[in-house]
């Protein structure tokens, strides 16, 4: 099972993901991020890639979609938090949008 | 534009989508369905097939994801309400779900 | 049914696909190219915006796709030649690609 | 790196496979498969499936579609012949597919 971030993790690893557009989750020791695409077909593929990435990690997402716009919330279900799953996910993520 | 289904439309169609787990919207003229999957693979291919379709139409769903889950809401921003569109869409969903 | 392009149309369209990489086939009235990705994860989320795109031109890629590889070929059963749609599509998988 | 088969793993695993539409490759240590599906949507769909399960195993297929068949080629480059991840993969797409 992964460990939840230490205090000093969040401080190295969590100011790169708020730059580019993540924040924490009221209430939940979690992060959250809009992506917004031209369409919903170039939303749709990248959604695919994330799929991809997330199974492979066997780390998925909480995230919803409405045409071209893509809501996703990353937590750690069995660690009841942030590890570093999350910011492995978000920072591909991130990767695959740019 | 589509137009509002009428409530005699809505009494011939509806009940069969309610039949298969659709249900009315508090608050909302919109139908919603949760659907249930083994995997989260099996999951996404079945949104994947849901996305084309949905292009298809020029008609895309509200939906979000959480591992082998998948929750939809369906209406038609455009005419404020459920349309023959919702309908068509909804039982293309439960169709490629059987 | 769509028209087969006339030579003016191929002498006015084709010059664009073919400095992106296209070329036609031999012995066929087609156009094929290949397409490499950093990754498989990236060749199928290009892979799954195509596939929306072509369903809602009805107008259907013959591709092939090796890990980071996809080989396309495209032309118009119906017309049993280049049409339009050929063009159309190739120059979306383009843009889709850059 | 995956060993491939002995003669004893092939006389016990292969006959499946052979069952349900697989055959030897002339000439390759691989096996193939025509798979064909009502429509181009479903025939996606299950290709998204796929290929998810393909990444997470590291293990990618050979494969092409044209509008509702997908044509599949399984072999381990890396043994050059077929291997355990094949049988594996080959049984994965049997069971998505039905």
């Amino acid at each position: 099972m992964p460990d939840l971030l230490t205090q000093k993790q969040r401080a190295e690893q969590l100011p790169a993901l708020t730059a580019s557009g993540w924040a924490m989750v009221d209430g939940r020791d979690a992060i959250h991020k809009e992506y917004k695409f031209k369409t919903f077909v170039r939303a749709f593929g990248w959604m695919s890639s994330v799929a991809i990435l997330s199974e492979k990690m066997d780390h998925h997402p909480e995230w919803s979609n409405v045409y071209n716009r893509v809501s996703v919330t990353l937590t750690t279900h069995s660690a009841d938090g942030l590890t570093e799953l999350d910011i492995k996910l978000a920072t591909k993520m991130d990767v695959l949008y740019s």
